[in-house]
């Protein structure tokens, strides 16, 4: 995501409480009160400018959607497409996924989108990868017990590496396409980076992955 | 594998027993007898014409290796190999994998090749698929704990379904390549299929998963 200097976006966050929500960790085992229901929670973990989550929160007004984005230079443009869609079933939080456990905590989310995260291709940097083992932790940790992951990517080494990262994590792959684009899956909801990564003719990967019950004798 | 009628097929295998093992249910449970030594035990599941096993078997002498072929008319084809190679560290099985069971006992295996298994696109033909669940369960049965299965193909749509199969079996997917020939693997064997499908473009996949201990208090 390239990075424009916007020293106006700060203050188009604040001006937007009921869209980014400026307090997450006071909503911590309570998001059902930022939306005002009972709905389902399924969080995107960095959204980018939007246009996946806001096009699921109008395409499925019976679930709550969180899309968490790191720079609010940013998440600015997803915003703009809030205010556009006004939606009550979106929010948006300008913060580090690292800190997730802030915010959330068991059963909170029921699902999280991981789409065209960052590949972090040198070893070295796997820590900083999404769908690290860390990370599946911080996920695990907020969700039902057997929430999913439904992630797509365009990058071949990040997709190899996470079906083994899920794998060895004891995660139960559900369903996997190695070519989006000419599979017969329904109701596909493109990302910008998806729309830009396809037409220059990359394959698009996407799995759908499941936390297990985790059992005291096994080696996982 | 397209099947040319070939009579002299049958006993050309007959007059070959020390290549095509004519009686391997006499072998169960005591396979380095018929090599000789106490060498790991390494097999393929659909030889076809041999290529892959025979230069396994040439590359590396401190593995016995067996090559299981159905059809007399295809296996003909691994043994000219192997009697132009003689190799004492690879036989060859003129059997149907269904039948696994009656020549190999747990601990016999250490290591299952499946290379370009026949497809079987259609789901009503989902069980003859090599990497279906039964199938697993035959594999597992044989091998030592912690046995893997070493597992190629150009075919996406088995790729596919082999992954989430292993992982619905509790395996571990500890590699996985979804561009072996563009990848950095080295040491990879050739097979006849391979060698036709990369040379008409198609990728291939390539992946290595792992049986592990079965717990009571999970549900895979
Ligand atoms: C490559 S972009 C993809 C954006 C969008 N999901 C798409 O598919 O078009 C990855 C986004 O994740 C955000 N991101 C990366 N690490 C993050 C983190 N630790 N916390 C929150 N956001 C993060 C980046 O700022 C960037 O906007
Ligand atoms: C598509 S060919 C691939 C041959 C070889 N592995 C290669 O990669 O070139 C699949 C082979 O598996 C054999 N095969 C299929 N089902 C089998 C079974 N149940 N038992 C033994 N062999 C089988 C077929 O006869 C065929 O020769």
């Amino acid at each position: 995501m390239r990075l424009r200097n916007k020293p106006w976006a700060k203050d188009k966050i604040a001006q937007n409480p009921q869209y980014v929500v400026p307090n997450p960790e006071d909503y911590k085992g309570k998001w059902h009160e930022a939306f005002g229901n009972q709905q389902p929670l399924h969080i995107e973990v960095g959204t980018g400018k939007g246009r996946f989550i806001t096009e699921m929160a109008k395409a499925h007004p019976d679930i709550n959607y969180i899309g968490i984005e790191l720079f609010d230079s940013v998440i600015v443009a997803a915003l703009d497409r809030l205010i556009e869609a006004d939606l009550p079933n979106l929010k948006l939080l300008n913060v580090n996924a690292n800190d997730l456990a802030k915010y959330f905590t068991k059963n909170d989310v029921d699902r999280v989108y991981l789409n065209f995260s960052d590949p972090w291709p040198k070893t070295r940097h796997e820590k900083r990868r999404l769908t690290y083992k860390d990370f599946l932790k911080l996920y695990e940790d907020i969700m039902l017990d057997g929430g999913e992951i439904h992630f797509k990517t365009d990058n071949q080494g990040l997709f190899e590496y996470s079906l083994m990262s899920f794998s060895a994590y004891g995660m139960l792959l559900k369903f996997i396409s190695l070519d989006l684009h000419k599979s017969d899956f329904e109701g596909n909801m493109m990302t910008e980076y998806e729309q830009k990564f396809s037409e220059q003719g990359n394959r698009i990967y996407r799995c759908e992955v499941k936390f297990q019950p985790k059992s005291k004798d096994n080696s996982f």
